[in-house]
This record gives structure tokens, sequence and C-alpha cells, in this order.
């Protein structure tokens, strides 16, 4: 990325840059802050913020912690950190120590520019904590709008081939980039169990939907016939079961009985476009975890 | 209704005492509002606000207007508005034309006093467009809420009889106060079609869910499980298709990981009492039209 | 209070009774959270929920905690658990632990029922978590809409009494109750300074407030006037500086040039008794820090 | 713009084609709509939607039509129109009639990316209803972002030239585009009372502000301080009376004690870009009166 931005890229870097994060989840046990806490005044590391909750209807720990680190995060004092959590936590603990450089993400999108446009915009000026390093798409649509932010965009057309086929391509793709998240913005199409497998935890989705849900064809035209209020968008984790996994964020827009199809879709648009960026904000932030099919965010 | 308080009350009925709403609906046509606002300015009256929206899918044209009358609004001026309204507009025309008094409306609830009490409270300092007249119940356990606010407390048991024999005797409950509108505050009956047949289109019910909705039981249990982020309410007229109405009013609460089941059924709660308050408004104040299934609300 | 509504108000009782919730706020240092944790641990209590939050600005940490207990919560074991913190803690740490029973608050009002009559019908309804013990005003326009709800009225009229023998008899009152919190439901008396030291930290007052700020008179007015868009509300900690206490709840309703003045003033009580209400839960849940005039709400 | 989004800008051209806007405003009488929509009428003009307001404290009348055409808008049709609502509307009315074509717009920025980004984007992928001609800013940190649409961009330094000098020449560069509308998209220069005179009527502006206001310097400061709950965003026109223009559009974002000053800027950024946007789209679609310093806005 070669925009320009001036204070605001700068200013986000240096906020970041002397932190880890501290992530732990577990089976809930008497001590276990007493435990971490224990570990970070050993190393005089200072808890900038923490949050902690226990699901107590399935006695599950989460943890996080920002922690201010007098040097500059190397691997070795992060490894060091993390063999001392070890050490001193059940067996069982799911421990991850995040350092601080802005991860990377690739994006898929097919053809709408509405949630792509605002995520290449965020990172362009630096309100992304993390940074896009390609654009997937099986339609040619949206080139000319990522070219302009200096994002790569690959083609992968699903003409002629098979969805395995075209997945396993697209998947290809991925893997050269190394991404820890992928982000489906607006990505019209289905996903084989294969794939999700693949990059399980990894892929986030946005949709709209309304209250109540709308079952079959045209939800737009049942949601105008019924005259619905507002309009929502939902952003989760991908899992086998289509449009069931974890929550990340959600919003609504309110509409009313003038809205025309049209404009709703448009007020739907809106709304995807604002919870998608908010839920990958957060997600690049590593504020969210996910246990038995569950999400806690901290947000 | 004999609870004092002071300048609110008066200060309601004073608001509206010199107004009439006049509604019409009617398949489009050029002209409509020319040949409506020229029987107003024959007869020298003044419209105050008016409000005009044609569903451009149905072609069918919805019309509201507040119109201040110089004496006060007599059975006789009506009809002779009425009247001219008549001979100027299309034979299909639906017109209505409402007088100033605030007008009856029954409540049915079961157990749960949050929608019902938020009403009775409305009601009671004066900011109900409308009063309540009576309560029905299928139990006890609301009585001496009601009681509290010198309204008439009903229980009309279903033990040992069909739901058709109840039905039939909260009917003829009903029917001595002839509401113009039935709000069902959290009452946990499934009702026949039969009884949704008699009272057509002035049942409101209330219910909340979620985005997207849960299918089955225990939806809090499953949206707690899922991380949902907002719960939201919808007040509808009741149809035969149970939940399917047309929809007067919706919001959302938001929520988050933290909150257990129990909390989220008191945002539920909050949520709920919030929107049927604001419908059961919108409808005494005769902001709402129902045609073809679908509600347009001049909000 | 007689009113029953069954198992909501039991519910309430049954959610809260095994808890204490710990307080603790000092100046930041490294290891407060591994020593408050330590003494929970050694006590074998479970800390069903914590929150911490150190301000870096002023490098001061807070910490709130629900602890399940496995006995009932006598004095004896809450003075042991204090004892234990207090030893392990800085000597400035400023340490609190409060009991599971509904505490008692006061409301002081004047003429309008929105607020005052949410409360009432919240602890009528086992929605809050309280109870209140008395309501003060200076006129006795809400006498009757008080004694529905079983909960004493006291009329201290204002009239030819000055400022400060009219605070004496209404201070005094309040003393009789022994209240840890007074709610000012639209109490349009402005407070004198003596007045506010004597209930340091007790006060919560609610006031509608527009974006930005319209100074003078007639604020509504002027709102009107130049079209405003939301109404706000602010319930806030009442100190010397009218108006300017530290922020415990706001929200925002939405209006548009179709409201009246009479209109936007209850769309004002609207957004008025929810933040309300929505405050005093906040405040009677332990949730509310104040430190250096701001606060710091775990909600 | 070379910007190929495909189906998008298509839809929105052809949603926008085959109408007219008719705008009128005068001191309210009868009979008014009646008038206009009798001029409709005889010339077989179909109104698609409309909306009348009676401001009732000054009796003034304001009504927004969208007419569908039966053939393209040309000038001709348009003068024949006006024509006729002249000759059978009093002298005072002020009658607009606006054509389909987008109309544009120039903006005014200086160094933050954030609702300038939001504008472009929104224009590059369609869903803008109107087109931005040229950016101008006082500096040059937003070139690049700029010339990624393809738009052309003007630096204006302020430099060693005075106020005077320095709006001279940014007037002179505006009035080559003859936008109809200028958008301060935080464009960090005080204006003088010359140039808001010479685009009055012309200029958005967009500010965020608190619940209530704080005055004097380092806001963010202050509401962190005392521990605000919503950041607000207002766009108003720009009078000579800073930031007390009437309002278009206005909305808040929450936040909590735990953003530090940097994140509350972020949550003000977020919001300012969304309100920006929703009222310079209100305003391109001729939704927006001003009358004797009040807004109304039909939404």
């Amino acid at each position: 990325m070669q925009l320009q931005v001036g204070t605001t890229r700068i200013a986000k870097e240096t906020r970041r840059s002397p932190h880890v994060v501290i992530l732990v989840h577990c089976p809930d046990e008497v001590g276990l802050i007493y435990r971490i806490t224990g570990v970070l005044a050993s190393q005089q590391l200072n808890i900038e913020s923490n949050q902690e909750f226990v699901d107590v209807t399935t006695s599950h720990f989460f943890f996080r912690a920002e922690v201010s680190l007098k040097t500059c995060c190397s691997a070795e004092s992060i490894a060091q950190l993390k063999n001392a959590l070890v050490h001193n936590l059940p067996e069982r603990a799911n421990i991850r120590i995040v350092a601080c450089e802005p991860r990377p993400i690739v994006i898929c999108a097919t053809q709408e520019p509405h949630c792509l446009g605002e995520l290449l915009l965020l990172d362009a000026v630096g309100e992304l904590p993390g940074r896009i390093v390609a654009v997937i798409s099986n339609h040619n649509t949206l080139r000319n709008l990522v070219e302009r932010f200096d994002v790569p965009f690959h083609l992968v057309s699903h003409d002629e081939i098979s969805r395995e086929e075209h997945e396993q391509h697209v998947a290809e793709l991925i893997d050269t980039y190394m991404p820890e998240t992928i982000v489906l913005a607006r990505y019209m199409r289905v996903l084989t169990n294969n794939f999700v497998d693949r990059y399980s935890g990894k892929i986030i989705n946005i949709h709209h939907s309304f209250l109540p849900a709308f079952v079959g064809a045209s939800p737009y035209r049942q949601a105008f016939e019924r005259g619905v209020k507002v309009i929502g968008a939902t952003a989760h984790y991908v899992t086998a079961e289509l449009d069931a996994g974890p929550i990340i964020a959600q919003d609504v827009i309110p509409v009313d009985h003038g809205f025309t199809a049209e404009q709703m879709a448009q007020a739907g648009r809106d709304v995807e476009k604002i919870v998608l960026a908010k839920a990958v904000r957060l997600v690049l932030e590593d504020r969210v975890f996910v246990h038995s099919g569950r999400s806690v965010v901290f947000s």
C-alpha cells in the first residue's frame, strides 16, 4: 500500500506497537486469573487492560489482556512468556500470544462493491488493524475498484469447472498469501464442507436478515410485503451449517413502508458494510473467542 | 380512571380535542389528493398535517390527514364530511373519519407483567391516546397489578374446558366492552382461526425474535449459544398464520456474551414493552393502514 | 410491597441470593489482580464474572467481581473476606463488599409522573434490583400514583419557607429511610451545595439534552427551530456543578420535523424514563465507579 | 468516472431516470395541495410519492412530490409544468422542479480521509445520487486518495496569504465547477461571512458533538473525563453563526469508559462519515427544505 494519509496511518502503528495480546481459554477452575497474572507480575509486565469471562453454563473460562512491553516484542520474549504461562496453567488451557504487527487478510467477493469497498477504504486510510493482501473473485466486475487501491485482484472464474475444482483454485491462491483471516464480502458461492474445514475458524461472512426471518426466495420482497421496520446484518464465522456459525457482530437499520424493494436493498447494503467492518476490526484485534460453537467478544 | 396526574392528562385531551383524522385508501388513480383536498377546501377545513403514499407495486393509494375543526366534532358534521368524500371519490375507496375521543382497548395477558404494566402506567399518566377498559387473563397472577390502576380484571380460567369454550367465554367478555383494539400483552394462548376472524384487524400481538431466527424450542438458549448481539421485538396484527401478520413496529436492544439466559430474557422483556407501547400508540392515533396483508404506518 | 407477580419476583431473588459483589479501586500497580484473586482462591471462592479496567491516563485501577458463596452471606464471612483483602492490597485501596439483599432507594419528584411511574412499576413487577422505600415531593400531584403501589408518599411543600429550610425538611425525611441511593425523578428544585455534599455520590439525576446543546431558555423551542433529529437523555451523579457530574447512562430517541414541541417533549420523556431506569439498575447492581469525577460503568 | 461496477451503477440510473421532483413551499392557506395536484392531474402526470408538511407555528407549507414522466424530462416540458404551477399557486410560493440527472458536488477537505473517502467510494460504486467533480484542500495529504478515484484534486495552500485571499482562490476554483452543493468533509478552516453568503444554502458541514455539549478546548478529553456513553454527529447547512445552521441529519454511536481518547476519536470519525453520507444523499435527492432557519427533511 502506497497511500499516504499522513498522521492517521502513523498514529495507528504507534498506538499498537508496544503491546502483545494474551488470549487464554480453558475449563474454569479456582485461581486461573491469579496464576496468569502471577506470571505477568513475575516478568514485570504491566496489564493495560484485561477482560475475563466465565461461561457458567459450560464452566469455561475466557481471558484477554493487552500487555505493554518495555522493549519491542521479539519472537524470543514471546516464546518465553508463553512458556511461563504453559507451565503455570492447566494442561488443557488454550494459550495464544499475539504480537503487534498488522496481519494479512484475503477477501473473496463476487460482484457487489459495497462491503469490499468499505474494507479497502478503511485499510487505505489506516483504520483497519490489518492489511488486505489480495482480493479473489469469480467475476471481473470489481477489478477496477480493487486495483485503485494497489491491491492484487485475482479472477478465478467458475465457468465450465466443478465447484470442487473452483474451490481448489481459490484455495491454492489463498494459501500463497498465508492469511489468518478470509473475509467473504458478499461472495455469492456456496462453500463445500471441505473448503470450510480447510480454513476452520478463519472465514468471516456477512448477510442481512430480518426480524423475524423470511424463509424461501425473495426475502426483500417478503420484507416489503409484511412492512418490516428494521433490516439487520449479521457477521459470523463460517461453519459447515449454512449461516449458523458463531456471531461476531450484528446491527440493524430502520426502514419503513416508503422504501421500495430497491431502497430496502440499499439499506441492507449499508448495514452489511458497517457490521462487516466492525466484525473484521474485532477479529483483527483478537477480541473474539469461539468455543463449543459460541462466540465471546471482548469489545 | 380516577388517577389525578394533573397537567399531563389535561394536556393530552387539550391537544387532541379539535381534530378529526381522515383515512382513505383505494386503487391509485390520477387526481385523488386533488379531489380529497377539494372537499376539505370547499368546507373551509384546514389540513394540519397529511401523509400520502402510493404503493407502486400494487398501485394502491393511502392517505391520512389531521384536520382541525372550528367547532367540536359532532356526529352530524362528520357524517356530512364523509358524505362529501364518498361523492367525490371512486366507488371502491375505503373512507374513514375518526373523531377525537380516546377509544377503548381490552388487554389479554397471562402471567407476565412487563407489557401489561407499561400500558397501564401510560394510561394512568395520560400518555396513551386511548383508555384501557378491561384486562382479561387465564391466570389470577396479574389481578393485583391491574386493580391498583382501578381497571376491571377478569379471570377466565382455561381449566377443564376446551380451547373453543375458553375462547367463547373470552369473546363474550370482550364484546361487553366493545373495544376497537384488543392487545395481547404476552397472552400465552394459541388462538383459533375462529377467534382471529371474529376480531379481524383488531388484535395486536408482541413477540421477541432474533437475527436470524431460531427455529424450535428454547430460542433464548439458542441465542445464547450462538452469541447473538441484538434481541428484537415485533408488534403486529394477528392473522390466521401464526406471527405472520402485518408489522406495526419493531426495534432491537443490544446484548452480549456476558448476558445469562435470564438477563437475555430481561432484555427481551424490555424491548417488548417499548415496542408494544409504540405500536399501541400508533394504532390508537389511526396511523396504521393494512391492505393486502401489508402495513403502511404514517408515524 | 405486597404485589404478587409470581415467578418473576421469585426469580429475581433466587438469581441474586448466593452472591457478593467485590469492588476495588486504587492507583494501579503490577500484580493487583494477582493479589485479589489470590485471596479469593485461598478462601475457595469462585469468581462468576469479573471486570477490570485500568485508566491509563490517571493510572487508576478498577475491579468488580461477582463471587458465589457456598453458604449464605453472613456479616461475619463478609468481614473476614474484607479483612483478607485489606491485608493483601495497597493501603490506599478502596475496597467494598456488597451483600445480596436489595437496597433501599428514596425518590424525589415534583409533578411529572413518567420517570417515577417507570421506577415504581419496575419495582412492583420485580425488575428493579432494589426497593423504593419512599417518594418525597414538593407537590401533591403524584400522591395517588405512588400510593397505588403501597409506597409511602411524603409532601414537603416549599411554600413560604426558604430553600435551606425546605431542604432541611427533605433531608430529615430522607435520613429516616437511610437509603444508599436518592433518585431525582424530574425533581424540579435547584439543590444547594450543602445538600449535594450531605449525600455526596448518592444522588442520581436525569435530564434530556440535544446534539449540540442549546443554551438559554426553551430548549425544545430551539431544538424544534433548528430541526434536530435526535433527543438525548443523560443520567448522572449530582455534584456541586449543575448537570456536570459523572455520567452513568445515556441514550437518544429519533425525532423529525413533523414533531410538534409537545411531541418532542413526549419523546424527551420517553427517553428520560428509559435512561433513568437503566442507570438506577446499574447503580443498584454496583456496576458504577466514580473516581476523580469520572465514571467507570461495568455493564 | 470510469469505474465499472456493473449492475449497481446501472440500477441507480434506471431507477431515477423517469422522474422529476417538485418542491413547493409558501405561507399556508386552504387548498394548496388541491391546486398543485390539480395542475398535475390536468397534465396527466402521476404522483409516485408525495410528502407534505405544515409548520403550524409559522403557518408555512412544504410539499415534495416525485412525479413519473411518460417521456424523458425535456427542459421544455419542465418549463411548461413550472409555468402551470406558477399560475395556480400564490405569488409568494417558492417552486422548484428538479430533473433527473445526477448533480455536481465539490468537496473541501483538509487532512482527514474518513469523510472524504466515504463519499468518493459511494460515488464510485454508484450509491451517491450525484457526482463528485472536484476535491479542494489546503494540504496535499489527500491527493493520492482522491486521484485513485479519478477525481481532480486541487491544492490551495493557505501559506503566506490572508484568510480572504485563500477563500478567494478557493471560491474561483469552486465556481469553475458550478456545483449546487459544497461539502465540507472535515475542512478545518474558519469561513468568513463573505464566503458563507456567496454559497448561501449550498454548504454542508459535519461535526461530532456530545450530550450535553462540552465548551472549550479538548472536547474528547472532557468527554472521556465525564464518562460519556454516546458520541454524536450532526450534518448541517453552514450559516454565518458557527455550527448553528439548519440540521440535516444526526446520529450517535455508543462508547464506554474503556475507550481511550484515540478510540473515542475513531468512534467520532465513524459516526461522522455515516451521518455526512446520509445528509449528502438527502440533499442530492432534494429531500431537504430550509425556511426561516429551520430544516424540514422528507426522508
